[in-house]
């Protein structure tokens, strides 16, 4: 379980930030999908670093190897492994990372945890592991346009300056993946000036996916809402998750439930999900990132003989983790759905009589 | 995995709200352990209803029925099955809701996926059901216990006042489950008149794990942080989970990084989870809870025939689920830690040679 | 993962030999099933000890109470929980049998796995928790009963004479569950004798699915064949299994080769099964028992301090457990096919397409 | 589940006859085991093809490629993926097989679950796959050097022609992993006979693990002995398994039992395992393989449009599977061992309280 994420359709990623290559191998694909390279190119180009100056530096081209599971141009039901060997592992001098614990990273719980650190950039902990999620994203986004389901992300909220609209096409094209193209230029300032502060700064990203099927979800303990936190909170420098309306633990009853006409749901303050099930209204929830920890500020830590340092970090990294985050959120809930979807199948005496009668 | 929670400390559960029974399999268990039965039903007692006039008014004595596991009062290794009997499934009059789908219940979305339901009281999406969670948290406590770990709850906010102070110790015996006396007398002013008002209100716990050891936690996609929240958005009304400082999203890295010294991480802006592991310090997180969508107002909805009626619900519901949710996220943190500690077990080869060698 | 089997159509079992019950929960059941309460009955009996000379005098009416996930007559969806409690738990005197290692059972390594043991008529390892398997058969036998697809057993070898023919419908009324009349007489002069000499005898049962749809198992480490062969091999006493022609091993190739003509299988020595998921045929495999380990003849063995003593067994037991183990390889097998038939719903796109499209 | 095995030590493979590569992701592998490279050399050069008469005269290098979880000689309990690029795909005219089902191959099967057939040399159920096992079960070796755990593997019966005695040194070095220097002449002829008849021939592997603790299997579903099975059954091939004295079924109880001394147990027909767990015996079993399906003699069989047709085939394969199968037996056999060692570490409370007190 560790490493691999779903029940049914179940990706497996591995590899290090500055190891040879990382990977992602998905079971449980359905055969006969046509398999959309275009899609999975894209997907990565969305979240690879050095696109902008919001975007770590590092240079990499994150182009995918198929090394299984496709063929003539269909998938055949067996894994499909894609790698992207890293480019960018120039031999750097780690001498002043290599001992120290930096504050906000996963330094000092994994060397404790496992006793030994592989501290060339975060090793397994950096985010680089999440272009993996991203390739196995895409190939649950390929399911997802057979059945005319679409997840949308974008950021909604930037060092608590909050977006005032929601405009998930807007998102698509804006460098910081942003809902509302106004309230952005102030964001662009706010993360300017932290990155010439040499500081970073935590923000919110929005998810919505629509068209879904009502009936999603595995009660009790495979539900849509606990599922879908799980995945959001594997993200890296995610703190938080808020399924629906973020107001619904302060309001009441009369408010907060969402009664019903012949035409669906009055409101959606449940953000689709009732019982942890799918109602067919659009899902909605919000994602919380912290700051990147990695800043440029001299800080206090200690090394591995637990004597205190201060300490500079050099290098290069985004100075706001929830806008790449953005599309691994989406990427997570395209395989959470896409996973829902094949557990379904099997939820109905009436449907085994359908395919096997 | 439906109704299973936990990898290594699994758990299963059953029953629905008026049948005739509810129960938990608790797989896992290491054998040795003294099982204390007064603790099992001290926390059945925390959690259950009809205790005052917070919490439905539901007659049950909740009196657990220990039908295997426990051999001259150790565990022994194997499953241990728990059945609670419903006393109170008095042969009801069900034709009001029979027929209609309650707003922010899951009437609907278990309609449509099942193509039938259990009417009687929620059957099982009815919050009933965690007080075999309760039972498995129960049964974790006794290993945590073994290993000094402290798991404590209460509840911080209640319809969007909050509490000023964090005190533990005074919630334990208070009947809201408070972390704060002070501001409990406000809180008990405005549930009383949600309930006058036949309305619910909306609520926050805390959730705070005392002397965890480091290096708990199971990177990429069994991280301490999203199990947590999956184990928490799966609790009935729980609409979202945020792992320690609830600002963090709003910070700048300088503020939210937790810096080392010689004695320990400086702050706790984390909650203790760096990377997805325990880093030693107190595990904090906060759980938001939707109002209770019972309420005795009436409202639109519509029957299985797709007509818009008009409702108003009678019965017996807590105006705030909050409060007894509160015995119920502790209990799933418990079983949580459980886990963790297990699979940490297997983790480090150094820990192989000690107990094989 | 210990007390569950399946993947989607999973079961849980809990309960020891002489506690207070034995008990399953089944979990991703489909919705929608008629509950054929009298099927689990006749099942149980079918299993049931006391029955004849040929199986364990312990008096049990194996009446089984299903606590939850049917209502109306239907399957809804969630689990199913069955307990039987034990009836016949005298008061016993274990004290010739509370400190030694009986020769053949597993009280030796239940001890020294779990440094506690059960001691009351082998607990949790005792043949007795396949009654609850027998359960969990009965229900997936429901589902079975709807696809037209039936599983059926027979004993074809006991104490190495072998039948000489396969009549299923011969055996189901047979009190040896016999595949040959002629044969069993031989057979019950040979256990008679055995009995007779406070002995007990091996014996092999055969099982044969028909009317299987082409395409169940999972490759490559879910394939029918090895969830079959795990699923037998779990079974109290069974040594080995054999998928087909139980002869392969020895034979060439174009012997075994199974050839194909318009209208199927020229021959079945696979069994039904090729690369793991069934081809269309009967399945067919042999599953061998080795005696019961219960004798009523002096053995030496020690006892907990490492003490060797003389060791004389009272009690009652089967002289031959393949007898009714037959019951509890058919109720295995049906669980196992159960399983295939909802795993094989998420492995073709055109399904998805078909239900959601 | 599909593609994976094992629970916490859970390996994942990936990749088609004549794709681009096959490999393995290893997952929960405890960290700072002394990677051994050399092992992984040489067990997967035991396996490769072409080494001699006896295997298929396919080339391929089978140079493994480790592209994570391994940091300065040690592993760091992140996964571990092996690569292993195909080098031999010349891009062969398959037009003789495309389009028709070959018997005793998984052709049929595949083309009728999944729709669509990669009919490039067998594609996913080619048991080139089984390198990627021996990949696994070389990391699995690591661990149990450590330990002073020795699985070792021999070929004990060809053609029905049995070895008189298990000398596991010589098969080591033999070219056909011959248990029996004498019988194996005979068995040298024999594979040649069939060889020249364009023929196969099925055969008999047997294992044996040495110094394994008592307490390995977790009861009721995960079995020392039910996972053996599972495993062995998974292999290409293989279509029985039979754990200790393969003539138990035929024997009675105070033959069969094995009775216990002071120095332990006086016979071990029970193969070293008792109620699913070991009982500190060597662990022995039999592995039963069919002949290889792939001979070069005309067949009937059926294409896609279900017409009869007469098949010849071409090409290179093994005359008898069971020889270079013996080396995946161990493989196999090696991974279940690790993995029921760290799954054992979960199951007493004073296992908890060393590491953790």
């Amino acid at each position: 379980m560790f490493n691999s994420f779903g029940e049914i359709f179940r990706f497996t990623t591995f590899g290090e930030s500055h190891g040879k290559a990382i990977g992602v191998v998905i079971d449980g694909v359905p055969a006969g999908i046509e398999f959309d390279e275009e899609l999975l190119k894209n997907e990565l180009a969305r979240r690879k670093p050095g696109k902008n100056r919001f975007a770590t530096q590092r240079k990499e081209d994150d182009i995918p190897e198929v090394l299984s599971g496709v063929f003539e141009g269909k998938t055949t039901g067996t894994p499909i492994a894609i790698v992207i060997f890293n480019k960018d592992q120039r031999s750097r001098d780690y001498s002043n990372i290599k001992d120290i614990f930096r504050p906000g990273h996963a330094d000092f719980t994994y060397f404790y945890k496992y006793g030994i650190r592989d501290y060339r950039g975060g090793g397994r902990s950096s985010a680089r592991e999440t272009a993996a999620r991203v390739a196995a994203g895409a190939v649950a986004k390929m399911i997802l346009k057979e059945l005319n389901i679409e997840v949308l992300s974008g950021v909604i909220e930037i060092g608590g300056i909050r977006a005032q609209k929601e405009d998930f096409d807007y998102a698509k094209n804006s460098s910081l993946f942003a809902l509302d193209e106004e309230v952005e230029k102030e964001w662009i300032k706010l993360i300017d000036k932290k990155r010439e502060e040499h500081n970073s700064i935590g923000g919110v990203v929005k998810i919505k996916i629509k068209n879904l099927p009502i009936g999603l979800g595995e009660p009790i303990y495979y539900k849509l809402d606990n599922v879908l936190a799980s995945a959001m909170m594997s993200i890296n420098a995610v703190k938080g998750v808020y399924i629906g309306n973020t107001n619904s633990h302060t309001l009441k009853g009369s408010i907060n439930n969402d009664q019903i006409s012949k035409d669906g749901f009055i409101s959606n303050n449940s953000g689709g999900i009732l019982g942890g099930i799918s109602n067919g209204e659009d899902i909605e929830f919000e994602v919380y990132f912290k700051p990147t920890p990695s800043i440029f500020k001299t800080q206090k830590t200690i090394n591995k003989n637990g004597d205190e340092v201060e300490f500079l970090l050099k290098g290069r990294h985004d100075p706001i983790v929830a806008i790449r985050g953005s599309v691994v959120t989406e990427a997570m809930s395209a395989c959470v759905i896409v996973d829902m979807l094949l557990l379904n199948m099997t939820r109905r005496m009436d449907y085994l009589t359908t395919i096997f009668g």
